[in-house]
């Protein structure tokens, strides 16, 4: 396990980080599946195809934001990964269980987009922030995980700089409990939550001096 | 065949990985569209989301097994490929048995999600447990195939691990013909075999002291 | 172009086989999708789940041989790769033509299982059977673009083999031509011609003497 | 960020242009799910399955030029990062957007076909051409970050190349503008200049004394 075959262990992470990066990619690419062509519907008047997408804002809005938080979720999936050169059996389950949940975000985007303008919106936003709540747990179960006793980081980390990610992986939970926790109270304030911690954790590191969390 | 081309036979494997992981993420992830957002149907009572959603607890439990199912055997495509370093046609047509095996898997999914409460719910079953079979049946064939005299297998291989391996990846196939010879007299107990099977091959081997296997 | 870059000139070769990869892995996985479950309609007498899984044979046995004519393409497409160095902008182009006729096998898969046992089973079988001679005939012009005066190949390529290999792969469109034909006059004939020939181009080459080919 | 480590920054690269990969060939391969198989209704007279694929040329028509619209911006893509050496935040970003704008393409392309032949179809092609002009645009944004003061660009670039390349990628957006406004007032000779385009780009360079651009 010591020094005989970095080659072998290259190799095997290389394969976690593409079969991910297939899951993730078809999964961000199925989202917009759910942006179906508006129907001119046979006895309903027609206001125009222009009326109908513009009806349609609950998916476009939704879809936006699913892409842009799947997209930043790849983004420190690969910072991690440059970090660890070791991989277990346990932590292949806790990559199968991100990669569960991330395939869960098109589901989980088609009941807001359907039920957003509804009187069981908030039902939805709870499935959906709670999806999102899941990701940021499980995420940092991985980084934990790995950076225990730097179990599974490559040799050259620096302590002082896992310790700096691990303090500041651990607010992505708290915020997405915050978000999960509003959608009991108002749909509406829960998805703008969700959407600022996007486009939050989407902003380029060197303007906010931080490391990309989630 | 010897020693005079080792990178084009590394860069052979490479390629069968690469488009067996795949196939195999988009059939993991396929796997969600079947998680159908519920409609409110005019002229029906409407229960609430809520009530609606638990309602397709079916689709749900089949979908968490089924993705289980497909990561443990991802995992030991992976374990198995570490092992293996050359590949003939014969190979390429037993992994491609399996990969139809895979992408047939949403397939059966829906059919037992559908199914699991109705009547017929015993031939679903048989459909969804022979298709497990069946993959454990082929992974076996491969693994067989490739060690048969050391034919693929990297030259490092050690031979009573092979031995070893050999021996426990057997058990695969006979749990699962248990599984589905118990679906043509219970549909539950056999749904049950296979819950019980998926989570058995994702422990940790560690907690076991056992290699994986299907 | 002579010596310089190799490393880039490798690279460049990778990432259209990652690409092309990609395309035919999501695409022989999309055929599943065709795999509808059968639903018990009100008002239908129902004689159960067996008879309707198999009044739907259509269905399966197209599936069936569209993967299978797919993975042989994907075998085919893997081993001109391993002889192949270089790409152009037109080689380019060719692969992507052949990307798309892969991508379009779904569908006329679909129009196969759906019209083979109705009035309309030719017109069906002419676009299935002429779907296969068009991947045919592009397979054989990136061959032969490649192997032009060498221009693509590796420099370490036999030219003996080289025009073994041309001579052997223009059997290809002239089977798949000869199935194209007769599906004029008989749809049955000419999809038992396809499966042969799938079937045919599937067997391992030692067992009959020669280089797999389309 | 000098020397000290290219292997990392190599990796790095990689796995950006896999999973824009990934998303490119799912995308490309979701434009089949739109040609849909005709069905014989009840009551309506049926002209046989010839005339009603006929009747579908807008599909086909959408389709192939949506097609070779995302291979020729996967081979421009592919051209971009062979001069690409780092990336860095932001830049993941605008690849983020450009992929957005590609998973959207099946979405523009389905809309097209629908109301090609209707009275709205001025909006139709007004989305379509916006879509294909949103890529231009961040396509090039993309190039000019990368080659901002030579930023994230291999150090064996030439500065005069480099140039050439930026003078030559500023005409896609121009184009693709002039196809955007025409869409105002025609629908047909909008459609027209983005099939003229598509040609025009996937053209071999070496026909027309130019590099591929979009």
């Amino acid at each position: 396990m010591s020094a005989p075959n970095p080659p072998s262990a290259e190799k095997e992470t290389g394969r976690l980080e593409a079969f991910s990066d297939g899951v993730i990619a078809v999964a961000i690419t199925l989202l917009a599946l759910d942006l179906g062509v508006p129907h001119q519907e046979a006895g309903h008047p027609w206001h125009g195809l222009v009326h109908a997408l513009a009806d349609q804002w609950p998916i476009y809005m939704a879809y936006l934001l699913s892409f842009l938080t799947i997209l930043v979720m790849w983004v420190n999936h690969h910072n991690m990964f440059k970090l660890i050169e070791r991989i277990d059996h346990l932590f292949l389950l806790l990559n199968g269980a991100l990669l569960l949940l991330i395939t869960l975000v098109p589901f989980a985007t088609s009941l807001l987009a359907e039920y957003i303008e509804q009187s069981d919106k908030k039902s939805a936003q709870v499935v959906y922030a709670g999806t999102f709540l899941a990701m940021a747990l499980v995420f940092n179960a991985m980084w934990r995980y790995a950076a225990r006793q730097g179990g599974l980081l490559s040799a050259t980390a620096d302590q002082s700089q896992v310790r700096s990610i691990t303090k500041q992986y651990s607010f992505g939970p708290l915020l997405y409990l915050t978000a999960f926790l509003i959608a009991f109270i108002s749909a509406e304030v829960s998805l703008a939550v969700c959407i600022g911690l996007a486009v939050f954790f989407a902003i380029p590191s060197n303007l906010l001096q931080r490391t990309p969390a989630i």
